[in-house]
């Protein structure tokens, strides 16, 4: 792209590159005729400072990173809009980088940061992340980190999630005042501590109801997304099948309703179903899903609030703590 | 960041900061004992170079953007699954940009590429976008544009579209085949291209069935969400309401579904909906939403695709030409 520099401005009004610089930044070192002259001549010629120059010097580039496991879901995609929203008003720039669940795409990925093209990273950790060295490695560096969603509760920065624990203990008694005795609890992962804190509320439910402890939990590959429903199929085909499930991230819940399509079971007559979603379609689905909602788009917003202000401070003032987010329960007609 | 410059790699080989760059570009100037010197110290300390110096000396910043209405919406984050597959490929990275619909947000987003952030741009234009005056401009200083889904006809790149008059024209003949007498066609928008030539379609099926022309048709104003519904409930409410709509945009069906559940009308009884979508809960839905699906994820990648490949000759190799990709209609019950 043919782009005015500061050395065309110098060449064209006889005076040195250094001089251009300083007129344009407004120095004490410039008089103030010539620094209207290099203005006038700048305004005319549509001059923009190159971003990359600023950058060498200010080591700023005014961009942040957000990291995300996939954008084709709700809750990212909303969590998207609320980061974007404080972008823009910020002047910041956002490059998205997706993980699609792994682990060593998510190194490769930071990786690359240390190189200072971003300011800040914003991230939600895959499914195989189930350590966070890559991560502490960055902060160690000075780079400003907010986890949000899928956090690493050992990384020592601002985390913010929602209240994993109490949604997991409020499916799972929901569903065992609705007739439930053998809960499943849906998830693509053992490790990520929004999925084992669900998983703790839901057992507690289970133990502080007196039944048995949950035997038909599933764990399906967030990798393999085509292999999701006929693992979901399986299950539902086993004798003592589950008579109710806690599907722990969006994506399941869709392929709960496809395998009981497939096999003519009837929800929530053959099974009752909850599901972790930000789908605005779910009141339209057949039946109209009971789901625990996150604050997606104020989570981002908050996220990306902190950061911004941990970047412009030019100190990381990051408080390494968790930030709790209530989600909302909503009972509709796939549970009793 | 604390971060390992070339300076000090040169100081501590006592070497120039011209020959450790020189060395580290592999060049016939360098000796061989020197090169492997420099090597290894910078893999020592795991040097890094920094992205934004390459930039200014190549122009290139291996950068992307790509800007789009929104996030929120199946088609585009199907669409950005596409690029980022090949952006990571060829070890690009993606900027996005949302315009949330606006116009005057696009224009602020697009003179910003001015300064050399990106190396090229994949875009899709906003309701509110009549004029292309801004992505002209933007290619007349050379830099590299695709257009896809909604483009500008008189944009002169390569623009990437699916068959949309031909899916105007197939969805209302399935409606006028399926008993519709008074089909309306519900859009975002009266001058973009794709929403335009699906209602030529519509209007063509109309006519070839010896149908008065259609007088229901609705414009929602996609910058106001939460109006979209009121304006299809009174839509619905009017004497000689429609029987059968045709939403252009995702989210649209989404708010017929809701507007009948407030109204109590039974869909297809009381009214038959198609809608373009890409949601994979559609066939969930109650009752299942007849659709037009377009082939987001490889539209992403064809615009992708040509993008780079045009950065990477570094001439402008961009045809002005408009690739056609065809759309999927898939029946089911929420139509006769």
């Amino acid at each position: 792209m043919s782009h005015i520099t500061i050395k065309y401005l110098a060449k064209e009004l006889n005076l040195s590159p250094a001089a251009i610089s300083k007129a344009l930044r407004d120095s004490h070192e410039i008089s103030d005729a010539t620094k209207k002259r290099v203005r006038d001549l700048a305004d005319k010629l549509n001059y923009i400072p190159n971003p990359y120059a600023g950058s060498l010097r200010h080591r700023k580039s005014k961009t942040i990173a957000v990291v995300l496991p996939e954008v084709a879901d709700s809750f990212f995609s909303e969590a998207i809009n609320g980061i974007e929203s404080i972008a823009i008003a910020k002047n910041y720039h956002v490059l998205l980088y997706l993980t699609h669940e792994s682990l060593q795409r998510e190194e490769v990925i930071l990786k690359e940061f240390q190189s200072g093209r971003v300011d800040g990273i914003l991230m939600s950790i895959s499914a195989e992340t189930s350590s966070a060295h890559h991560i502490q490695s960055l902060i160690s560096k000075e780079m400003p980190v907010v986890l949000f969603d899928r956090i690493d509760d050992g990384v020592e920065t601002t985390k913010i999630t929602t209240d994993d624990y109490e949604s997991g203990y409020k499916a799972a008694d929901h569903l065992i005042k609705s007739g439930c005795k053998r809960i499943c609890f849906l998830s693509i992962s053992e490790t990520l501590a929004i999925t084992r804190k669900r998983k703790k509320g839901c057992d507690q439910a289970i133990k502080d109801h007196g039944l048995m402890p949950s035997m038909c939990d599933v764990l399906v590959n967030a990798k393999e997304k085509n292999k999701t429903k006929e693992a979901i199929i399986q299950l539902l085909t086993q004798n003592n099948r589950p008579d109710g499930i806690i599907a722990s991230v969006e994506k399941l819940s869709i392929e709960v309703y496809l395998a009981c399509q497939e096999l003519g079971l009837l929800i929530p007559d053959d099974l009752q179903v909850i599901g972790f979603s930000n789908l605005n379609s779910v009141s339209l689905l057949n039946p109209a899903l009971t789901t625990i909602t996150q604050p997606a788009f104020d989570m981002g917003v908050k996220a990306a609030m902190l950061l911004i202000n941990s970047i412009e401070k030019r100190n990381n003032t990051l408080e390494n703590e968790l930030i709790i987010f209530p989600s909302e329960f909503n009972i509709r007609s796939s549970t009793k």
